[in-house]
């Protein structure tokens, strides 16, 4: 057996078979053919069977996971059926007496090429989709099987380099039981992913793809960040009996479900969840969350041609509320910009999109774009307990005319007679350092504040998290990092503002002792995070704990508030 | 007569005819020719007025404005005269009966193109070098005149979409008394360089290459930002009363030279000035610096194919440290990185280049780079008072491993009985909202802390000062801003150390006020700043403005303090 060391991004044990998710060689030589009509009947049959394959990933993926995961597809579906791309191929099949494979990567790549090289990030998407179906005319032409994670139907492993979204659309945690990839980090889109589904995951491994070979036994070791290659049968005891060791602490978790989250010296925090789409309410409540701390409203915006409708974004909204059932949920505006871009936006390209035209800003600048959303969620707000919060907010004057704009679309369905609540509370996302410096200044004027951490810390520490060579000054224990929480939390207590982070530091064990010190009030995690989070606060004395805070604040570097609070909660 | 208004780059009125520096059209029919010889005798001849043309501003650019200045014309002189790129030329007017521009144009094509697509930054600035000279002898064989600023021998404005550094690197302050740009802003390269070199500038203009002709009567008033087209006799009168009113107010000024600076009621600041080579100490000294403030290293090593030589580095510090004869001289150590890219060390291409990975980033991973610097630094210790500063220092362990090398190579020198003084002061940028916020933390460690707004704005407001989108986010007066200031002097004072700014707000006359309230201790500006503002101070009383502190710092927003402040000082 083989121990490979990763990033464990979702917590648990897998015992499975490995699932290459790799796509294959897909070469073949130019022969001249004498038969077109053969050569077309060969190219005819493969798209039919790539048809019938992404119909059947389409139902699958809309089934297991909801009809915008499955929209990808049915691009993929349009494309494998434009007369415009399949009869050029077969007039080189006829005209040039080529084989069907020949056909199809020159008429593909003259496309591909074309549409690559047009100024436009909805025709550079189109040439990707378009590269994506040729590859997998071009496996069944070849004979060799393509991978459909969509269709596993048996309980694996997947090992991959990374997992793009379009990859984690299809997982299926009936049968996908959990991932080790190459590359990524504890914040990457297929980590969030993992905790979303709630299997184990390791990831930036940079090597799973070369240590495992399709069908070989291997363990995901979610809780300490191993992948074990071809382990004996010993070790898969012996792994096994953590697993069970770990459903047990699951089951004594579940019995906190329906239990509120105090101290052991009797302080309450509410512990809520950050989701993306209406289906991950399920999760939540299976959770024991207490509300949704950040519902990240771009997902309603993502993998479409044009802007989603008014009614569109209120029924997702509507279904939130509802399904939380008066429970707290805070929405997040629209946060495009920055490494989300929308095709159909025509965002500009910028030298550094992190510090650019993003979220609050772009809104603010295309009230066409804004003043949907606000009324979709003025009129959802009578279906449960809403709460709103802008992004990326700098100064005062932002947070003041974005609430302006919201004020006047509420003015204006009173008007039309729709109802709108009126204990709609109002916050702004704190993760620009100006804001948390200024925070009693802005303390005065909203209703909450949610510290994102995952960009505080980045424009804090002036280093991108994306990027490898700084990433190690991403050190969310770092006392500036702290003490600008501190800073927030303590404005919003003097005017009688609650305060809540909803960062990924929210729902790290290492973290949560600190910040129940500094007196955070709300903590937004992942789903799966929340019942380890409430057994540990549980456990904590908050009294303690803020007894430390000065002694934390005062510290030099991340590494020795690390070793305290390790030596005082142990 | 028309006004055109644009950003007051430099102060100061000039009125003189408009020099349009704008690369002439070059077009051209592809016409066949029967006398190769011909042919071949029209490129020579527009070769050799090409050489004579760039050995002349070679010249004109050394002794005007150094050496280092003159480089690119050396590498423009080389490529003038490689057979490989002009025989080929050749060939093809004798081969293909083509004119000397058709080959001219279809050589160098070739050669840039191929340069263009090298994953090279060495060979893509070669590319553009190419370009230039091309351009020089294609407008040579036309018959059109090619602006060569370097060579510009009567008074005049320059008028330009943009100055290069290339381009400014030509300009003579004898004939050029002013110079207006479409483009820019405040702290664009072009207004810094006008500073630099005194003379006045409007940059931001938008329109001006279309507004104004080659020859028309132009004023640049650099006092309220404006550029007058066409004046009037009457108009140039009123302008001229208003140059010879600031003349008389710069020989005002000029009477402070050598006075210390002190407040109304008799405190004590320092005002220094930033330089970027050996060459600007001249004007530091004419303008009454009291020290260099903030010596940027770069500058040796841009423009190069290769590191300059630890002993180049001893040369160009000891001779800043010789001159400034026992002057405080604050060294950075090399910020590359961001936007300064030294092709020759192949640096990564960023995402993010501002949360990249730069300055002591890039120098704590490749000290081979580091610590030559540090050796000639120490080196020429002894011929001055040298601090040495460490720029974009995040955290403590990065400043104590940048002192622990150079502690290192402080006992190596000694080892190898070199002198070094032992009275360096060691120091850090603030520039990184982390340092600034934990600045207790470092205030037990430096002798001495810089803020560089440019930078600490740009992290702390979450916007890329370049970025037209959101550069109305690069507020100096933001109250955020000025508590990480506070913050920074108050921890300083604390364990009895200096604070100084380096950024540009420390010479703005609307912050200068405000941060001699908060205590700081040196302002490092531009030149010509520094008498303007002893001036200014000399009428400020520090404790009338301290006593505003709490009350400026508790402001929501950049306006108030701006309305505020100047009220106070009216």
């Amino acid at each position: 057996m083989t121990t490979i060391n990763g990033i464990a991004a979702s917590s648990g044990i897998a015992i499975a078979k490995a699932y290459q998710l790799v796509t294959p060689e897909l070469t073949f030589e130019k022969v001249k053919a004498d038969n077109p009509e053969e050569q077309i009947g060969r190219l005819d049959q493969a798209l039919k069977i790539s048809q019938s394959e992404l119909e059947k990933i389409k139902a699958h993926t809309k089934e297991n996971l909801g009809e915008e995961h499955a929209e990808i597809f049915s691009a993929h579906l349009l494309i494998l059926n434009d007369p415009e791309l399949i009869n050029p191929m077969k007039e080189k099949i006829t005209n040039d007496h080529v084989i069907a494979e020949t056909a199809l990567e020159e008429v593909s790549t003259m496309y591909v090429d074309m549409f690559q090289s047009m100024d436009n990030e909805y025709m550079r998407e189109r040439a990707a989709d378009i590269k994506d179906v040729t590859k997998r005319v071009m496996a069944h032409l070849l004979g060799v099987s393509f991978p459909n994670p969509a269709l596993i139907d048996e309980e694996v492993i997947v090992i991959a380099g990374d997992l793009t979204p379009s990859d984690t659309a299809q997982l299926n945690r009936q049968f996908v039981k959990g991932f080790a990839t190459d590359i990524g980090g504890r914040t990457s889109h297929s980590a969030i992913m993992a905790r979303s589904l709630e299997i184990p995951a390791i990831v930036g491994t940079k090597e799973i793809t070369t240590s495992v070979k399709q069908g070989e036994m291997v363990i995901i070791d979610g809780i300490d960040g191993n992948v074990i290659v071809n382990p004996t049968e010993e070790e898969q005891a012996t792994y096994k009996e953590k697993q069970e060791k770990f459903a047990k602490q699951q089951e004594e978790w579940a019995k906190l479900k329906d239990e509120p989250t105090f101290s052991k010296d009797g302080e309450q925090v509410e512990l809520v969840a950050n989701i993306g789409t209406p289906e991950d309410v399920e999760g939540v409540l299976s959770n024991g969350g207490e509300g949704v701390g950040l519902y990240r409203t771009e997902f309603l915006y993502m993998g479409k041609s044009e802007l989603p409708s008014e009614e569109e974004q209120f029924e997702a909204y509507k279904s939130v509320l509802e399904s939380m059932d008066g429970k707290p949920v805070v929405v997040r505006t629209l946060d495009v910009g920055g490494d989300k871009e929308l095709s159909y936006l025509n965002m500009p390209k910028e030298l550094n999109p992190f510090l650019g035209f993003r979220a609050i800003r772009f809104c603010l600048e295309n009230e066409d774009v804004f003043r949907p959303q606000l009324r979709a969620l003025l009129r959802a707000s009578v279906y449960g307990n809403l709460k709103i919060m802008f992004p990326m907010i700098a100064t005062l004057e932002e947070f003041r005319q974005s609430k302006a704009i919201l004020m006047d679309e509420k003015d204006a369905l009173k008007a039309e007679d729709i109802n709108v609540s009126d204990d709609i509370e109002v916050g702004i996302m704190v993760e620009i350092p100006s804001t948390a410096v200024t925070a009693k200044q802005f303390a005065k004027e909203v209703d909450f504040f949610s510290i994102g951490t995952n960009d505080l810390i980045q424009y804090t520490m002036a280093a991108d998290r994306m990027n490898e060579q700084v990433s190690y000054l991403y050190q969310p224990y770092h006392p500036a990092i702290l003490n600008l929480v501190n800073n927030v939390i303590e404005a919003a207590h003097k005017e009688g503002k609650w305060a809540g982070m909803c960062g990924e530091m929210a729902g790290d064990p290492i973290a949560i002792p600190i910040l129940l010190g500094l007196g955070l009030d709300e903590f937004s995690m992942s789903a799966t995070s929340i019942l380890p989070a409430r057994t540990q606060i549980r456990n904590l004395s908050k009294k303690e704990l803020a007894s430390f805070k000065e002694t934390i604040l005062s510290m030099g570097t991340a590494e020795e508030v690390v070793a305290f609070i390790k030596e005082k909660t142990e």
